[in-house]
């Protein structure tokens, strides 16, 4: 069967022919030069990445987004701490359900429906009103494509005693984050997201604040593999190009993630992070115009790298599915459990360009006729058009 | 930099990424059962390709089309031989060119315009006149994006002495060919054009009357490289899984013909036809309402394979191939002489599917506009919708 | 720099080329019908592999082999309960630390000296004596080259309310593993050793015995993105072909896996192997008699996949991994902290053949000579030769 | 069925994993600017490769080395010219062959007995009594495995009126050429011998000689396919950085030469020529010390890529082929006629390294013990691995 479909799902995504072709390289010991050289580059590359500066670290471990959220908070923890989860969707309720596995008291701080984003102003009220230790919030979650104003979270956060946990699996690399200027402690993502790399690693960036926190909790709830102390050991050898053992890195991955982290340089960040703003509100005119509905209450709080869209009240999410991937676009179907098979997802992440937001239009708009919805066919596409040729795509 | 550029010239094309992998096997000796079986199954399905039997014979020789028109022809020549080279455009002049290097006497039959095929009456005429020994004619001439109708031709023909060439370059596993059925003694083609695999293969078959005129011949004049009598040995011997050495056929290019070939015969022969031809319409009739004319005088005669567009009087063909290049589609500039600079050409054979052709019309409208022309974004891609929506696309 | 390097360390090892390039196959949703079928191979061919039935469970995690052994014990464990950990080296001790951020109590059982096995009849005196949960035992332990016998140690345990858990790092796939004849209960493994596939994937086995205990603690302790009851519900949701979501799969690491285990399914797990236990025997043999000494006691308990060798006296371990390097051949320094530059390691498994085992010794002898150890070229390698031979090699 | 075998023979050889790689680039159009500047720099390369400068010329055509040896000559024929044609074995006839289909006078002078040179003394007596216009010689005859003495030949040669014409196919990038100081007009071979590229590509080297040689011919019976003058142009132009069209290149092929020439000159061609010579005089060395004999009269006409060995009287061929098969090392028949069933031939040329000569002769020994052939297993080994190190490998 054809591999040429266009996998416009929010992870994983469609990935660079270099990246995937980078991953068949053999005969590479985790301890050689070669490897080593290449680690220290990607560990360098990731912290421009978010903006950050030699006194910020940067972990890689094998594992998925899933593991990097356990490790991220994990490893900050302390005996009865309060802990206050940000849920703007599936992944908030994920994070406060993960972190009620261990011995803190877990504030679940919601959205009224998907398709919002908690309002910072109702945060900084509880942070008033207890001593937090750590916030964790989503910065774009990926069940309802909203994207928190973590630039602004952070300011807040900053003035209280809390570490800013940011879960960035659907941003890193798709949306802008100065994690530095913006007082995040710590950043966590997964590779097969905007980063461009295959499923199987977990990134992870802390600040020197979140370092300081380390110290004191020693890791002592954090998982044996997920102990950030062995991992900054590890991460700090291969910097310095001496590298030692604690568990293998994933090498051909890496090698991957290498790959990708160049092309993105090439690329530049402000060009990058343009274009998927640019890609997305595009997409989002098209889609509103054929009458559908977004999740995301507003385009403020839209992400760039995925929308979700409410499918007309007759149309059958599985039916709409198998007419896109009869037509070579694969969507993802909704996430959020109380409406999940109401709507579905796109994701435009990474190096997707014009013309797969062309083709995805495209294929909704005959998807959509051939299951009955009345639209004029191309009436969507025109307004893709006209917002990407504004726009000088 | 990027690869995901949607490569839409008329070869080499997008090629499947299964075949670009299968490019990679290594250690593979040309001579060992596992590469022998490989190709004799290749060349099995070349001949059912072309709907043939084992009557026939398939070549496969390292080269490009160009050295495929030259072995498929001197190999069937005597001296002095009268020889009728039908030119629809460039390909039929070069194929007269390369004739006149060799001991024949070379009538050019041609077009009075570009986007125009010589009409086969005048053929017959021709045939009645003089005593041809070949007839040699371009299926789809990959310059003006012409079709000949090479199955009325082939019966024809047949009533006549002369063998019956088709260059299939820029046709085979693109639009459908009934060898047999329709009376053509030689089709030769590139690897790089429908068929699906990078450059660097010659592909010939043969019919019964065309092994006959060899043994006549005994390929005489044809270069040493060329001569069939050596090959059909070898194929002969591949075919048997007992492979004898004449020159050491392109292994690694073979790997990826085989896999195309099962990608071919997975999505079946009328299928893709089909494909080709209601994504070909589309495109031509997207194009037209946009105001842009084609070379091909009318659908009849259009090729499935490949469009030729006018430009607008006063837009640059650099400019437009620079603007389409930086919004990642590749087109082709003109090839025939004496308006090259006036017109642009699209491929849209082997793999290509709607999204690509959606791709392509929205880019050509983003760039038309950039540059000037004047029209409705979304107005080109209407049409095209309509007619793949009305196709069950 | 040319890869054409032997990489002979105890993992990453050299990969087959068909495994490496199936990783680059790109567009592949984890929820698509192909990656599910696939997947659903993948979990079945891992039972075969270790020969047992549907009453089992093969669980895929994306991680590296010690998130393997945190989650392979961590779901079985209650508060206070006692573990016994048998050591046999570095990665006995590694279980023994993991295990004791939990609230277990961990009596450890660990070799008087690196290159021993603990005595199955001292652990059943320990049995005897206190009513353990769980006992975890190295299979082989990489850092020393040993190999226990769990087959005895399984006939042992099944008399005991204790669960059996086995990490099989350094030997699943390259040693003999009957788990259901043999009464182990857990199973573990990463995917970089014998399996054959790049760093990045846990595989963990489960007998029925597992998961009536998994139902008693239901995974109480267990890391959120390690519990069992997650993800067995997934890998059910896989074999069943309808997959549900929890963590994203490492879709091209699974790829990997299914492209390796269909060879390892081709040569057949008895010639497997075979094949190790020859290849492992005539190195150490080959060694041996060039005075070197290995770190196993005896060849009852040395490995068929690593072996450990003492470097002489006056050879620094730095030196002759870089002279052996320089030659293309890739070993692993010692990793057993109080002789750790005393020896080296060669890793043997996977797809390694006989020309790895001679290109090795070949390289050995001449690296040794060239730091002034004195034996005569070729002596080595006479042996390998003969011991080879006689076993039809 | 594993991939890890060693690819033995003198063509296609094992090539470098990151060649293979490079092969699978997509979306690349042969007028793309990205393509361009990469075939520049292999034209390049190509140049440094045989130490000429930019007064010489290169062309790549797709064709096998065959079409290279047709092209090679035919370009610079007159009608009734004198050729000399100079047979050490099956090419140096296969050239002879191809002249005569010509309208040229071929005089072939041809050794008394596979394994001998043609005396350079014998060519100018020849040279002194007829005017040749060209005289075509095989560098290394891959079907005996012996070297011409070319720098002399060239010394000779240019006293005269001939061109010389140095079939380099299983020569160059293996073995020294330098075409400029030893007065070689024209250099040809095929990609997949030792430099190291999957069969597909002729290369040619042309000196000023040859091209004033080509103004006064004017390819007039060059094959259209192999006319120079347009190649020429195509290249000059490629060089240039400004593309024309001629017959389309063979980009992914090429795109894999300019990896492999990033490779060849990374070891540098010193060292490269020196590996050669080492590792086949060890080779010779090990197989003469169990009694074999070699096809090569002395060691002075050995040539450094190939080997051509006599089997044992009582051993069969095909059986002593498959027994190295079985043993994933893959050798070649004899190749001259008169003695093709008698002898078996072993490519060592590109990446080869001591690991596949150490484990080819390992795997040479047991598979004639295997047959019966009474050697004492090692003793080819120890003579090898003697020679590797007093040569510092």
């Amino acid at each position: 069967m054809s591999e040429r479909r266009l996998l416009m799902i929010p992870g994983p995504i469609i990935f660079e022919p270099s990246v995937l072709r980078s991953l068949s390289k053999g005969h590479l010991s985790h301890m050689s030069t070669e490897f080593t050289k290449l680690f220290a580059e990607v560990l360098g590359n990731l912290k421009r990445l978010l903006f950050v500066d030699d006194e910020f670290k940067t972990i890689v471990l094998a594992g998925s987004g899933t593991l990097a959220m356990e490790a991220s908070t994990t490893n900050f923890i302390r005996k009865d701490d309060n802990v206050l989860v940000i849920s703007n969707g599936v992944f908030g309720d994920r994070m406060a359900e993960l972190l009620s596995r261990y011995p803190v008291k877990v504030d679940l701080l919601k959205v009224n429906s998907p398709g919002e984003v908690v309002d910072n102003g109702l945060i900084e009220e509880r942070l008033k009103e207890k001593n937090y230790s750590l916030v964790a919030v989503t910065h774009v979650d990926t069940s309802t494509a909203v994207r928190h104003n973590i630039e602004e979270l952070g300011h807040i956060v900053k003035d209280y005693n809390a570490l800013l946990v940011v879960d960035g699996v659907c941003s890193v690399a798709g949306e802008e984050i100065r994690m530095k200027d913006w007082n995040i402690d710590v950043v966590l993502t997964g590779s097969q997201k905007a980063i461009g790399v295959p499923v199987g690693l977990a990134l992870i960036w802390l600040s020197p604040r979140a370092l300081d926190r380390l110290k004191e909790t020693n890791a002592r709830y954090a998982p044996y593999y997920m102990d950030f102390n062995k991992w900054i050991d590890v991460m700090d050898s291969y910097e310095q190009l001496k590298p030692i053992y604690f568990a293998t890195p994933a090498v051909n991955l890496i090698v991957g993630l290498h790959e990708s982290l160049k092309l993105i340089f090439e690329e530049g960040l402000e060009n990058r992070f343009r274009r998927h703003r640019v890609l997305s509100e595009a997409f989002r005119k098209g889609v509103r115009s054929l009458g559908l509905n977004l999740l995301a209450k507003n385009d403020d709080i839209a992400a760039s790298t995925v929308t979700a869209v409410y499918l007309p009240e007759n149309i059958d999410l599985s039916d709409f599915r198998r007419e896109m991937a009869s037509r070579n676009v694969i969507v993802a179907g909704g996430l959020y459990p109380s409406i999940k098979t109401r709507y579905f997802r796109v994701g435009h992440m990474g190096p997707v360009n014009a013309n797969d937001i062309a083709s995805t239009m495209a294929t909704i708009e005959r998807s959509l006729v051939k299951l009955g919805y009345p639209i004029n066919l191309g009436d969507g596409l025109s307004v893709v058009q006209r917002f990407l040729s504004e726009h000088g795509f």
